[in-house]
């Protein structure tokens, strides 16, 4: 079965990593989100590219879902000291990643061709795109006014009260090369357990990506459990949004979209109202404390795909 | 007595260290050489003042002569393993220099401002000036083509043989703010034991500094020593450019602008032919191997320029 997987953060690794132990590597595509990557200290930082190649290295740090387990703080440390700005944390090894990604930017490579290359060189064998070469930036809509993802999400701690969201670049972001063909080859697309807001719509929102995607069987894990993000602000902006938080209200963001549906056995009492959205639910523990539970989800989401026959 | 110190890296910034140790804050400028700047992995690089930084601040590598002497290196080592560049050697806690920099002149900061900013953070109360804001890059003639000074210096580790040198940028550049102040308010003017080609050369190549300079009692010290230099390629330099490397080459090479040269024992031979130049040798052990060896010389340069009534 080939598979394109949308994925933003913590999250939708996980479920990538349990797809990535299941399927051969040449039948996974993981498409994944870049509205929130920004610009810091001169350098272009990725964060779920970042997450995303980490976690299917081995190498992500399981305490903070972002960085490397490796790492060393030298460079932070003596960044504070001399008076530079230290709100978001950058390991001394993860900073290797982003100086030679932006390196490499401003060499005039495409993101989606650096991204292979670090993923052959970090040993991911997992197709990885960023969902655009094109800059497509995150901005929050919030009662103080626009901030961008990151200084919403880190410097303000997710603080101020969501509006709404823009995807600045998104008109004119074109698909990164190979996404549109693996969506189009893919058997089944896979949503991920991340933020359908802020993860998952940036990359629905790039040029001709949610046509293609809405031909195809999908299916999604939802990432609110029993009205609450397991990790993240996605239960806040949907409350924030006029939604009440919860795995119905991630099947009616995705309606148009999604075949199928894994909710968590907290949220087995939605089935019916999900059905009626003509999104087919399926319960199970989506929580995915270790290794073990990322490949018993990702085989249980592949299942019940087949067995709708939505996919050979 | 005010001093304004004219001085590139290792050897400049010992004698800057004496001198320092000396006088007071207020009575010490140093004008450093910023020709071998580079840009690389899209920082803005400036190894002399970061030499001499380091030396005021107490945190120079005593081992390599440049970089700090507490580092760590997990950024270089994951640049390796991600395909980076890495023949230029920078500690994780170097890098937090380099990156704040780097990142305020993309903010249109001047060079002299980040500098002045970055050694008051390092407690370092002696004037640090560049010698200029704008651009100026030291190119290497060389018999297999021009190099970039680090080029030259690090990647090819001096292999080529030097035909001249250019300095580009500096018809252009203007002295930073303060340093032409500074040479005009000095009662004396000291020519660090740096490489006369490319580490000094470079500062008298700034628009005005020759005949700022020419007009003020200043004595220097001699790079080389017993025909060799303590560290670097200034004697290869010499010799390649066609004179015999010694002290009285040095005497020769900054002939209309030198009052007195401070050279070692082992050349007291040269003395006479050093003062027939129309400069004044003075004699003395200028193998600076610790602190106190810094500050004796630096007191003796300072009695034997007082003593010719240069200064007051």
């Amino acid at each position: 079965m080939r598979v394109a997987a949308l994925a933003g953060g913590v999250g939708g690794a996980k479920l990538v990593d349990g797809l990535a132990g299941i399927l051969r590597p040449e039948d996974l595509t993981v498409i994944v989100n870049t509205g929130d990557d920004f610009e810091h200290l001169g350098l272009t930082i990725c964060p779920d590219l970042d997450t995303i190649t980490y976690t299917l290295a081995g190498l992500a740090n399981p305490e903070t879902g972002w960085g490397r387990s490796d790492e060393s703080w030298s460079f932070l440390e003596t960044l504070e000291t001399l008076g530079g700005p230290t709100w978001f944390q950058i390991g001394d090894r993860d900073l290797a990643l982003h100086v030679e990604r932006s390196r490499r930017m401003m060499a005039g490579e495409p993101l989606s061709v650096i991204t292979r290359a670090i993923c052959a060189t970090l040993g991911v064998k997992v197709r990885v795109l960023p969902m655009s070469d094109q800059s497509v930036r995150t901005i929050v809509e919030t009662d103080e006014g626009e901030l961008g993802f990151q200084e919403y999400f880190v410097a303000r701690a997710c603080d101020p009260v969501v509006r709404g969201f823009r995807f600045e670049g998104s008109q004119r972001a074109m698909p990164a090369p190979d996404v549109m063909e693996s969506i189009h080859g893919a058997d089944l697309i896979v949503f991920c357990p991340s933020n359908p807001w802020v993860s998952l719509d940036p990359i629905l929102t790039v040029h001709g990506m949610r046509a293609e995607i809405a031909g195809k069987p999908s299916i999604g894990v939802s990432p609110i459990v029993g009205g609450k993000a397991l990790k993240g602000p996605a239960a806040k902006m949907f409350a924030e949004m006029g939604f009440h938080p919860s795995a119905l209200a991630v099947a009616d963001h995705y309606r148009e979209l999604l075949t199928a549906l894994v909710i968590d056995t907290a949220d087995a009492s939605s089935t019916d109202q999900i059905a009626a959205l003509g999104i087919q639910p399926f319960v199970t523990d989506t929580i995915m404390t270790d290794r073990a539970a990322r490949l018993r989800l990702a085989q249980e989401a592949l299942d019940f795909a087949a067995e709708l026959e939505l996919a050979i």
